[in-house]
């Protein structure tokens, strides 16, 4: 597939399946990233702090939510980045995340206006109670011909 | 250990070890992810492209090099986001990257001025050629008490 | 070891170990195989679907129970596919299957009847009640000397 | 997605992505089948042998299958099985495999021929050198209406 | 870091951060090791056995524990072996276990007594009821100068 | 099966089938443990040190070897420990071991000799080269009857 930047159309959007978060996806991202902590793992401690019980890592449900977005590849474009990642509410072992993506910007990219445009997909991630758990920008670089 | 926002001093920095990103750590990201895009998962389609190989998934690199700075836990921090995570060159089966993160700003919560602050780290990661791959702030919100 | 062609006796059968399918196993087969339908990834879904759960994919049970039976190595015989495996029950998170082959039919190669034979292996594979989950035929190549 | 029975067209097909099959592929499916045999996992032993290498799973390779063709749900058909399932070719490290499905046959369901109809789909499984590794039917229940 | 033997002192002591052993470890685990003992995998047998449900193995008992332990890197010291491993209790699923590790005997090397010293670090494992699951002698060969 | 303390013949012994360790037993097991140290993980950094490559785990290594050793289930012995578990050279990435069990000692059990006996099983774990890399005794207790 070949999506142009012309054929990005400001508001629309795109929805993912839902992913339930698992005890096996906690345990298996700290084996990939390193990151051990107790909030992630013990769940006896977490037990005595504010949520009560263990909360996913950031960069699990980031990566998850980029990762249930990525449908039929648009040959066009790039991944350029993420801006204004915010960790809004705490994702439990058994919550169900689900992503929307809605395009919100686009701009001409600022050293190869005639080839470039700059693409910035709102994603929005909630759980199954339709709280947004976290938010970002997710920025493409996609050609013009 | 418990170190409040008035102990977070500027320029001070701190580096993790190195991480060799292996064509495991990609067969393991995209079953975590979902993401089985050719760019990550077929070596020969790879060869026609630009690159000419594989290629790390971004949020592979942002999750490892978040990890791989987890150190001590800071009891009175909490990780509140990303801004302007820039991927900015691929990372191959087979390269090693080192993260290197540098207290960059400081600034009172704008809703809870007496009880926090705001922290920009930025964090830069680099491969074993001293090229940066990618590049993002890491935001914190730390106790001032 | 070397089991022959007429080693192999008509009717005579084997059982493996009982194994608990786990959620763990259900996230380890999504991610080996690119399948992350919300049959099997999304317990909300599923909760207004007919089994009002997640279900393993039918390749995991599959691949499970041809494991489950890997026990000493023949090295007269070869894996030379499977006949009829049908899904007949769900396998669900927590459900423990066995599996039973029974030697069920023998014949000549049709090419090279005189080096070796085929061996038809039925293997059916139930659940902690007694129910059938999967059935399917094993086929194998056998030595004859 | 809904596609009913009567939209299935004789000798339609599609094609996955390609997917390389590497060593941590069959070390996780060894992992998740409990089939250590050194066929897959002794790379000396597998010297004195006739591939010379190591080989994939078979159930690797059919699940790895299964899953590249996996792409939108149509919620009007169930997985009912496998037909003539034969390992044709050794898969080794490295190779990259592609599966193209095309729907071979179409006839009502034995039991319930009002509502439901029976597809299938052979599925053909190539290497990057063009040659057929596996195939077999994949077989489906979809509802008429 | 460089931490000299003369550095090490007798009866210091340090404490892991605590770890809530899952299903999922003990799937990974079967899965790397090979080891699909029912007492590990199936919770149907274990019901009808002493302890009622699925035991940890243990040798990712041991693994957890010296990885839990490994902080910071000495670079004059040197992973030898482990003595009088002992298991004492069983690790359920949902156990979380912490380490604790004190210098118990220092001695010289018995064939360069000038280069290197033997550093016996005494480990207990204890759940979360304070019970001991496993003690080891953790043996390091550590350098003088 | 049920093997009883007084059919343990001292100086039988019995041998595995051989396991290549690869880059994704290490990728894992880091994962599984949480040492991620460069010995094992930077490639980079071990290419500056004495063996010039990543070593494997001695954990890895140790849980790999009673892994393969762990054939038929005998339901009189009870794994009780190792002894004198000795790193005695270090296993590459791409290196096969094969894991040789002899039993070396039977005593009665201290405290209740008429129950159970004590049989030492010496281990020793050889790679491709026929060099030593582990070994170590494993210690069982064993029904009398």
């Amino acid at each position: 597939m070949e999506q142009l930047f012309d054929q990005y159309l400001l508001e629309s959007s795109r929805t993912s399946t839902g992913r339930t978060i698992t005890e096996a996806d906690i345990v298996l991202h700290a084996g990939q990233t390193g990151d051990f902590y107790p909030h992630h793992m013990d769940a006896e401690w977490c037990k005595t702090q504010e949520f009560g019980q263990r909360v996913a890592h950031g960069t699990l449900i980031l990566s998850v939510s980029v990762g249930m977005l990525a449908g039929e590849i648009n040959e066009a474009a790039f991944s350029y980045g993420y801006d204004r990642v915010r960790f809004i509410a705490p994702v439990f072992i058994g919550d169900t995340i689900t992503s929307k993506a809605t395009i919100v910007a686009k701009k001409d990219h600022a050293k190869k206006p005639d080839e470039y445009g700059i693409v910035d997909e709102q994603v929005t991630v909630t759980n199954q109670r339709g709280e947004t758990v976290i938010a970002f920008v997710h920025v493409y670089m996609v050609r013009k011909k």
